[in-house]
């Protein structure tokens, strides 16, 4: 059984004139609070802060980083006891796995299959650090150690809540529907949270007419904002009512997940009429598109209104596996990207807003060749751009890297949006935070030591990077750091 | 005259943190055998072991890399002996160059082209290691290198098979027209080399309608396979049986080389139509198109029932140069890349045998911005899905650290297929296969310098990728390597 | 006040196995006459040889990547004394700047902005090397660094042909509207310069046919040839003529920003019929389109007449702020890139002239993801063809490294086109040339270190792309360096 290890100086450039450069910079920002942006930790969690049921429910299954690289080896999402939405037999003959334990061996032994990958190194981190796990896992030590996480999990430090303050998390924003009725951060709220958790609004399923489930968030739309939505007016009316709801609610930003970017505003009458052909059921793709498209455009129009910062996640085909999302629904695993097009797209908002000091959007993408060739020229000449961070499948130690080498030039550091670890698993957070302060002092140890910035400089920016920038990208007024 | 030398830290990184370390990990996968699932190499070299006739025979004509080089400053293909089919004077009013030694100064004359390219880092390896040359080509070497190498050639120890030995191949597969009756590979089964060097079922030239030659390759099929072919029916009965030969034969894989990798499947009728058409001369591009995109579904499912594992290598308009091409033929480095999609393209396959185990699909690619945004998230979330090593114009030094570095934070080392040598050099195996496994020591050493990947680990993921996994990947058997 | 300093090592290598090797090779190279093929100083600022206005006017305004970053930032081109077209108020609603000391002061405290930048290096070492400044730009040092660089623009050293002198230009090549009249050159000919200074042909206002300038474009062109325009068939003499007449004033390339970089030839009737529907406005975009890929395989055409090397600019959206472009005229930082493909587009010119030792095409892009995928391929196939040097946004230290990263190992180095400074900020040339020698010399260490070249090979090929490759590039003669 070989012991787990974690280097202090991990994830920092191993040139020995960059490193004790990079473990300066590192040591600047490694303390300062979190703020996380964009992320996808269920709010109930929070709200109800009750304990983590076992180690599998709290890092195998809600984990689509990890549950994705153990099917790609041909373990069935169902023997990682992930919920079956057909009643029908597991692939090998089998009920759905429910025994935790089962589902946690299955991890432990598949644990080389994450070498070299950031779920790996994120694990490693939450395993020591937050768990005192200190045995590498496989398929011999896979009991023991999740008979020392379970024991730590019943402790009272780790309810969420407690984990809040542990963390240092100043600010989390979670990802909710723009249809929902937020009593969850109404809670929080009520009970002292209001401030540092805020929900993000997301209207995706209410613009997207060809979800199987559009004409049922339409409706719960309506109810929640008590505006009647059977027009397009109507319609209209209501999610800027909801914005100022969750604005009311401490939201910042607004989420939109778009397969393009289209930003092309359609005549009203045209909108309204693709509208009332969704509520009949009888619109068509290219419809349907250009209806989102007009969204995008239309939600540009209400940031301008209530200041909601626009967050942009495109160029990702959505339940890509048939058999996967009928069975098991959406979110584990099975999108995959595209090549997306952004200058094109979005210039019919940046010719009416781009210079508007009113919006702000954040562009994320998952294709690297638009870094240089699209988004770093967009973000450094646009004042209502900020480039998002790496994201998704990128938002690794290289990922990172390579984005900061990619956009730098071009955007500057002060046309980035700051970090935003965009995660489900709960306990990952300090550990993508850390490991994007490690990359980021990397990268400007580099700049110092090819004389390329100054030492105070790098400093300054490094501190910019991990607390300030993500900050004022999103509008959040800021107290100044203790120096 | 300046010398030749090797340096035996070579291609390892430089930095002083790394190089020891890399070393080390190369230095337990360096003796490996060599698994070469994908060349080029033509089997009648094997099968009649002939001695090679000269330095430029072995060495300049037959390698694409090297005469495109050479061409891309002016010098004529006909200058460099290739043969031309249309028996028109050179372009500089001679006849085409028979001389061996004058295409060989040519070539030297020619070697600072070479820098900084795989070519020169692999001639360099076959000049010292195999060949005994010490002296670094140039117009003033020329003619004394010729000499060293012929007399080398004359050598019984020269001859082919006695290669193999000597470069340690444990199994060598060549690409075989899928119309070929497989005579060499039957002599050298009955020569004792059934297990060692076998066959790559290749049916591009049957798939492809528009390709001047298709009509007398289906014809040929159906004399090999003793099969009826006018019919659609028959055609896929004949491939079907002759895919069986294969497999009798030892191949293990099928190779296809298509523009997209569309793999929309038509109702039976209109292939059926499609290929009647084809029969009588009068089939259109986009038909054509339809129909190869069909046939790779098609082959799908016959992978599923024989076991051949499908190499997909799309993405490169062949023989781009029209005049090249009708004076000279395929394959004379004048195939151009082209940007490709493999997301939607693959959809079709993927639905219906994504998670069947007997699927495997190895996708290769010359586009390298598919790396991190479409191939690793295919290969790290399908289990039928195994990425290609970097192919063609990419099996180099920094083309192989991008590809590492940009598919192993998604798709992790096991959903990769191992290194592929690719290559018409014979010459030239060990150096690709020595290469690669040096940049993979170098990649691993980097994890583990920054701590993200413990050096037990690193040694296991280096022979596993040296040797294993190329195995695995095309499911050869293995037993388990001496510790 | 913190120093300005600049470390002889900058843009090295910080590795310290590479940084002496590259110092090595740097200094092998940094006192090399520049030689610059491709730039956008205006011609009369030599002509005129009048002394520089003032720190704004030198340093600011001409260059769209300083007034773009502050833009980025909210600052207002208006703000940053960029000259209105409309007459408008300000967006805050005072006049356009017209003191330059105000300008200066918002670019001092926009200094952070630009770290991690190109513009941030480039200024350094103008301000350092060439104008004595010794303090960091901020808000405080502003006035004192404004102060200091007036009293250097009074010196007579500081006018723009002794600035020649002082830089060791070689060779400048200025761009210049196809249809001026020359009378900049005809003077720095006639006073000596002729050889040193050379106009660049660029028809780009007289090609793409709905800029809203082309009549009149054309009947200039008509006026400066002396051949009536109002045919196609004159416009095509009046190209021709306006072509010898730049190679009689010495110019050696001609320059084409085109969106895409069709090139298929449209039947002479076709072209004639389009032309003559955009002399009478009504032609469309496709036409227009097509017209513009007719003329750019003319224009290699007439190449093969006249000896001027083609240079293809593709790929960017020009003027793609509508408000900013009316507003303020082009080339104000706000041209988005976009896609680009040159495999098929270029396919109708290569399969003519691609090995016709007559064209030279040297091709540059600001779509990185086409430098391996398929410029390499190309510039290493075909003699035609040659790989232009980073552009644009990626003139950077990180840009012109993933250059030679991306295209040394399929094209080589000598299939690439040497450095082109394409700057409009005359002080920024010594700046961008040193750091281009800096980044090669970089490159080439690496190559050693890791025993992939020898150094003296280094030595030589250094020498070759800072001096001797760009004049070879551009068929301009050149006597051997002194050893």
């Amino acid at each position: 059984m070989t012991l787990l290890r974690l280097d202090p100086d991990r994830a920092l450039p191993a040139d020995p004139s960059l490193r004790p450069l990079a473990r300066r910079l590192y040591k600047t920002t490694c303390d300062l609070p979190l703020i996380c942006m964009h992320g996808h930790v269920d709010v109930a969690t929070l709200a109800e802060d009750r304990p983590f049921a076992n180690p599998a429910e709290l890092l195998v299954m809600p984990d689509h980083y990890v549950t994705r690289m153990l099917a790609s080896q041909g373990v069935g999402l169902d023997q990682l006891g992930l919920t079956r939405r057909d009643g029908r037999p597991r692939h090998d003959g089998g009920a759905v796995e429910t025994d935790p334990r089962a589902v946690w061996r299955l991890f432990c032994n598949g644990w080389r299959l994450f070498r070299g990958t950031p779920s790996r190194y994120w694990l490693e981190q939450e395993l020591v650090e937050i768990l005192g796990v200190d045995l590498r896992p496989s398929a011999e030590t896979a009991d023991e150690i999740y008979d020392a996480i379970a024991a730590k999990l019943a402790e009272a430090d780790f309810q969420p809540r407690r984990l809040l303050d542990r963390f240092r998390i100043e600010l989390l924003a979670t990802t909710d529907s723009a249809s929902c009725d937020l009593a969850d951060h109404h809670r929080l709220r009520s009970e002292g949270f209001g401030d540092r958790v805020v929900p993000t609004f997301r209207p995706d399923a209410l613009v997207h007419l060809t979800t199987s489930d559009w004409v049922n968030q339409v409706r719960r739309l309506g109810a929640s904002a008590d505006i009647e939505t059977d027009s397009y007016d109507g319609y209209l009316d209501a999610l800027r009512r909801q914005r100022e709801t969750f604005v009311a609610a401490g939201a910042l930003a607004s989420d939109h997940g778009h397969l393009a970017v289209d930003t092309t505003l359609l005549p009203h009458a045209t909108a309204a009429a693709i509208f009332r052909d969704a509520r009949a059921g009888k619109v068509d793709v290219a419809s349907a598109n250009a209806f989102a498209g007009h969204m995008l455009h239309v939600m540009a129009e209400m940031s301008c209104d209530d200041g909601l910062v626009m967050q942009v996640h495109p160029g990702v085909l959505r339940d890509y596996d048939s058999d996967v999302h009928r069975t098991f629904g959406s979110d584990n695993g099975f999108d995959i990207p595209v090549a997306i097009e952004f200058t094109r797209a979005l210039r019919p908002v940046l010719d009416r807003f781009g210079h508007d000091p009113r919006l702000r959007l954040v562009l994320f993408t998952v294709d690297e060749s638009t870094y240089s060739r699209e988004l770093a020229p967009l973000a450094g000449a646009y004042p209502a751009v900020k480039l998002g961070a790496p994201w998704w499948y990128l938002d690794s130690p290289d990922g990172m890297r390579r984005f900061r080498e990619l956009v730098t030039e071009t955007a500057g550091f002060y046309n980035t949006s700051g970090f935003v670890d965009d995660t489900r698993a709960f306990l990952s957070i300090p550990a993508r935070h850390d490991l994007a302060r490690r990359i980021d002092a990397g990268y400007l140890a580099r700049l110092v030591a090819e004389h390329r910035l100054e030492e105070d400089e790098a400093v300054e920016t490094a501190i910019d990077l991990a607390y300030r920038i993500p900050l004022d990208s999103y509008r959040r007024p800021h107290v100044p750091l203790e120096p």
